[in-house]
């Protein structure tokens, strides 16, 4: 097997930069699209063979050097016991906010087992199947990102009510927060019972905040997630979205890997994160636009900007644009493979 | 007249921290509703005597340092040959946007007095009305930010036309921000002249880029027009949002001031933005749906890591949401007046 991701993962030494690509398994690619003409996304999502199947296709397709399990953050959130439907148009949109005691009393942390065992039965069969290929990276969304979710019931453009709900009723705002901690912990460590051998968490909103409200009120259940989930023995990656501001403080997470997005200059987040985590990251997606020369050549400057971090792992700073052309996806990897360390 | 503002932005030594709010005229006020249901948004935006009614409103019930002209960054735009309307809830639509040569060129560089006048006459009206209460502030989007709208056509997620053109057409991307640019100038040129005493340029949209692109391409022209205004020898603001990623690039602006959005830890942005600037911002706008007592807590400790930097203007991080209530803007300018340096 390719273990040069999870060596990476562990600030070993590699023989190259290892690469994936968030949201690797999506809509840019045909393969998938001709799999998900048959059922809604939902289905993909909760059907073991063809979530491995899509999972599968961006590693022979594209060579990058992880899996990740083809899934939805939202599907712990159902299973706390909220209705989740995906519009085409609207995106997610879960039924009745919650934004009182009552609402938040009702949600239920969930036995992975009972509740998602379509996700630990599609890690087995990747395990199976990629024995011979790369690692399988598990994830789950962060407690404040699904903890958005949660409260404004599907995507939004300020997140008033849940700041709302964070600066009139903490109290409340942090019972949700343990709630969903709690759920991402056992969700994570099934995730790793089954078999992943890497797991990422997604923050994807945690660049809304300001970074004193981020390290007072979010930071705390981060930290309890990493540290519950160190335990078990496998590298931990925190990806926080909209970082530039954050870094002096996710640099103290705990976690082995911080995936940081494309709107920190890499030498800068270098220097700020210090020298002992490994950095996952950062271009822009839509670099992917370009020609395949000019890929190459951001390629190359973010590779020798994360030269002197102690580890690297090349990814995009944010999951892949359905218009992408796939040929620039796989340009992007075989650059990364070209110009990355030795 | 009340110029603590005025000598803030100059950096010189000042009594008290002054204080304006971004959309300080706005839904969040019954006064501004009053006025708005009898018209229109666009209207309203040209209708110098309803412009100006607005503009003063804040002033006397807030008790800011500063009125801003009310007005919108588009209608520069609209100016410039595009079809312009506002949509309740899609917010501005710009009709055809402009992703050819073909479209580009057919925009023009507009004279402000003959295609928008109204705004110079607003300009007029209130320097009248405001001549013993404090200064007046003029404002443009800044290139980029009006290139986002021009060739997305309005809001956007990912902004992929405008990247799709600036990685793939470079020379024409650049054309077209050049074009803007001596639209900005001349727009904003004209607002000094019509009696402007500061100017602002927001660039709402500037964060989603990665400092390599923005320093690179986007840059140039913020310089380029900070350079032609600062010769009508009035203060330059210039406010990035999203800027937590930019700072190091936006502190060699030229402007007299930065304006910061609440994503960065202000003790973090006076360091990196160093002593040679004025720093604007930076509360989160979410804030102001706590307690009174919440905010003077979050007004002080914005204030007291502010007192090291070479000048300080209070304001949001971003502009005032319409659901704050107005008793919460005036506790946070009560609050500035009350702790702010002396």
């Amino acid at each position: 097997m390719n273990d040069t991701f999870l060596k990476a993962c562990r600030g070993e030494k590699v023989d190259y930069t290892p690469v994936w690509i968030m949201r690797q398994a999506g809509r840019y690619m045909k393969e998938y699209q001709e799999v998900r003409s048959r059922v809604d996304f939902l289905t993909l999502c909760k059907t073991p063979e063809l979530a491995a199947k899509v999972t599968l296709q961006p590693v022979d397709i594209l060579g990058v050097d992880a899996a990740i399990l083809f899934s939805d953050i939202l599907i712990a959130v159902e299973a706390m016991g909220m209705h989740l439907e995906f519009s085409d148009k609207k995106g997610p949109i879960l039924g009745e906010p919650a934004r009182t005691k009552a609402a938040v009393d009702k949600l239920v942390i969930p036995d992975t087992e009972d509740s998602m065992p379509f996700v630990l039965e599609t890690i087995k069969i990747l395990r199976r199947e990629l024995a011979d290929k790369v690692p399988l990276i598990g994830f789950s969304g962060a407690p404040f990102t699904l903890a958005t979710y949660i409260i404004e019931g599907g995507s939004s453009r300020n997140f008033s009510h849940t700041k709302r709900m964070m600066y009139q009723n903490p109290g409340l705002f942090n019972a949700l927060l343990e709630k969903i901690t709690a759920t991402v912990i056992g969700y994570l460590s099934a995730q790793i019972r089954a078999g992943a051998q890497v797991v990422q968490i997604f923050d994807s909103w945690a660049g809304i905040l300001a970074p004193y409200d981020y390290e007072k009120v979010i930071f705390p259940h981060v930290k309890t997630a990493i540290k519950a989930l160190k335990k078990l023995d496998v590298p931990v990656i925190y990806f926080a979205n909209d970082c530039p501001g954050l870094l002096e403080i996710v640099k103290k997470s705990g976690a082995d890997v911080i995936g940081i997005d494309w709107r920190v200059d890499m030498a800068h987040a270098v220097k700020r994160l210090g020298k002992k985590v490994v950095i996952q990251g950062n271009l822009d997606p839509c670099v992917l636009f370009g020609t395949k020369e000019y890929i190459e050549e951001r390629v190359q400057e973010i590779l020798g900007k994360a030269h002197t971090a102690h580890g690297h792992i090349f990814n995009l700073g944010h999951g892949i644009l359905p218009e992408t052309p796939v040929e620039s996806a796989i340009a992007m990897v075989e650059a990364v493979h070209k110009y990355g360390r030795n």
